[in-house]
């Protein structure tokens, strides 16, 4: 039964769905995340693997002496967006668990370690830096600046860490990223590349790169008065300035998005001070994400952005192009067939974190009918997830035989 | 000293302030609600006041038995904007309750009942209607309408009453309404206009009408996606046309602004769905405030963005102009001295609400030297403020003598 993929698909399903919603709401050191890293060391003490943390709390469990020799890890993240779907990480974790389980009943002995790993924070839903669990242990984000990010509450992550009880000791890590050998990350995907391909060979790709993409915040200041008794003249809106902004965004992309290379820029989060509806605005912040596989678009994006509100904008974070470790992506291919399609990506994983590391990485990708991600509609087929641990077995059979 | 107006202002400024802002956060039916109510309670036994409350939870205090024969009623409103001012309604609440102290301290006898009132919700910071709570009592909003009301955490009015331990029996109160034979509410003016007059009249002026004036909520539907990975083509993304709204309703209004007609739009709040920096958004609402002296300027306006938007666009509330009983304004300002200044308003308050149900009602309106308000900048000179009390206790010697 696939290693008991479906007995642990159904038992996360209910953990951190909103009711109204249908989406999942399962943010970076709060209760549902805690139910999750609970729920996932209870399932590696299942297997026998021996579960560690790195100075992130990301969550390591070993099949094997992880010190032994550079280990072959699996694994994604359990966190979500606002509202994410089902998959969206979720997948490569349970897929991940049921490969070691299906290797462990057909006897297979690994010559290396074998790793499972959830990888804690990786969308920054919360405190708004995506994969802050990698970048922290990889050094690409500093202590000092992951502790000081706060929420929509003005939470501190210092403050959140502590009231789970954690220390506050996070760093760079190499004694734990040295035990990572290489590194398969496996994702539904995210768009619908698969879905439009041969269907016989498409349930699952390997991974080729990801797209340069980073995330800025805009801010606009206006000066906060009544709505009703102050002239227009009289007044700085800065809601106007960021409705100019979003639009203008969008604009940038556009001009550069082409059938030969695509560039996108999306406003998926705007924060309006005071936020009442007599009141004109006093502050705006804007979230703006921009990708596209050539890095001259996106900061072609930037650049025009930055000429028409000066001052405005800040990088929140910036991921170059990454291209995952050629000849472990073609080890995998070949074992999982050469039908196998090859698949770049716009999302950004923890999988390019660890591979800016030097860290030899690739990825699985699970096909998605619809190519909908980051929405309660997010689907996979069984048939194609259990095809997912599938490959698993095999690539680990193949890089652990 | 003003008949007790420091000691009671003083007492007023912790409640409900940001310790960030500065501003205030005192909303319908929460605790800093309930602590204003209470102390408002606490003053008016203090000076032997029988209090009582409408069908709305509104409080009425009296001097004298309110069915003797109508009443001369003064005051205004607790509850703020989001982040608002400490002016904007406790002005005209503690300066009515000065006014009473400074009146029975040189032994008035009010031929008439004198009241005092506390409206609920006026501002409409939490549940999106202002002047909920004389509204409802005027019928000008059911209260079908009132109870489902939902504030940002999807908590109707009907929880939020009950989670005080208040019954759901609103409605309709004319059994109060006919107590008030005439209502003089004092406000903090919320423009500059006397700040630009002669400095030696312009300290409390009497009010002549309000501009119509009205919100709507526009809706704006998008699906939800990945913002890396789906196409420009692909999507449909609330953000641009809720951010193409507020600027056309800024246009739409600055079109029929001049300086003989003022005409004004707002768009303070926007609410995004599901708010991720990598999620394409589902669904935004933005609210729209939009006045004018001319109602045929407002409601160009909003026929400009139907026509734009069709189907966006809902009215959630609208008062149509509004003037003072004009026999009551001209007795007021004779009262305070013929150098009195009248003036008109663009902001709406509970005293245009029962203005419109047939209550001879006017304002005085206190000076305000930069004219902010909304913000926590809303300020208005002790002086002024002692003089507003002074002119209460002479329009209700004049009007109950």
């Amino acid at each position: 039964m696939a290693g008991g993929f479906d007995r642990r698909w159904a038992e996360l399903l209910p953990v951190g769905r909103d009711g109204t919603t249908g989406g999942y709401r399962r943010f970076a050191w709060t209760r549902e995340d805690h139910t999750l890293r609970e729920w996932f060391a209870g399932e590696c003490g299942a297997l026998g693997l021996d579960l560690t943390e790195d100075r992130m709390g990301n969550q390591w469990a070993w099949w094997g002496d992880p010190d032994a020799a550079p280990g072959v890890v699996i694994g994604s993240h359990l966190d979500s967006v606002p509202d994410g779907g089902a998959y969206d990480g979720p997948l490569g974790v349970v897929s991940a668990l049921a490969a070691v389980q299906a290797l462990q009943e057909e006897g297979f002995r690994p010559s290396v370690p074998i790793g499972v790993v959830n990888f804690g924070d990786e969308e920054g839903a919360r405190f708004g830096v995506a994969c802050a669990g990698s970048r922290v242990i990889t050094g690409a984000m500093t202590a000092e600046r992951a502790l000081g990010l706060r929420d929509a509450d003005g939470v501190s992550m210092a403050e959140a860490l502590r009231a789970t009880g954690r220390g506050l000791d996070l760093g760079p890590d190499p004694a734990t990223l040295a035990r990572v050998g290489s590194f398969v990350e496996l994702h539904v995907e995210q768009g619908k590349a698969l879905a439009l391909m041969d269907p016989a060979t498409s349930a699952v790709a390997v991974g080729t790169d990801i797209w340069p993409h980073g995330r800025w915040r805009a801010d606009f200041a206006g000066r906060a008065d009544h709505a009703g008794t102050t002239a227009l003249a009289d007044r700085t809106d800065a809601m106007l300035e960021a409705a100019a902004f979003a639009l203008a965004a969008r604009e940038a992309a556009a001009r550069r998005d082409d059938h030969e290379h695509r560039c996108v820029a999306t406003v998926g989060k705007l924060e309006v001070t005071p936020g009442g509806i007599n009141a004109i605005p006093s502050h705006v912040t804007a979230w703006l994400d921009a990708r596209s596989p050539r890095e001259d678009l996106v900061q072609g994006v930037i650049a025009d952005l930055h000429g028409l509100f000066p001052e405005a904008l800040r990088e929140e974070s910036w991921t170059p192009a990454t291209r995952f470790d050629e000849t472990l992506t073609l080890r995998v291919r070949d074992a999982l067939g050469e039908t196998t399609p090859l698949l770049g990506t716009g999302a950004g994983h923890d999988a390019g974190i660890l591979a800016n590391a030097g860290v030899p990485t690739t990825m699985l990708f699970v096909r998605n009918p619809t190519g909908s991600s980051h929405t309660p509609e997010e689907h996979a087929d069984a048939a194609d997830c259990h095809a997912g641990v599938d490959a698993l077995v095999t690539v680990v059979k193949e890089l652990a035989a």
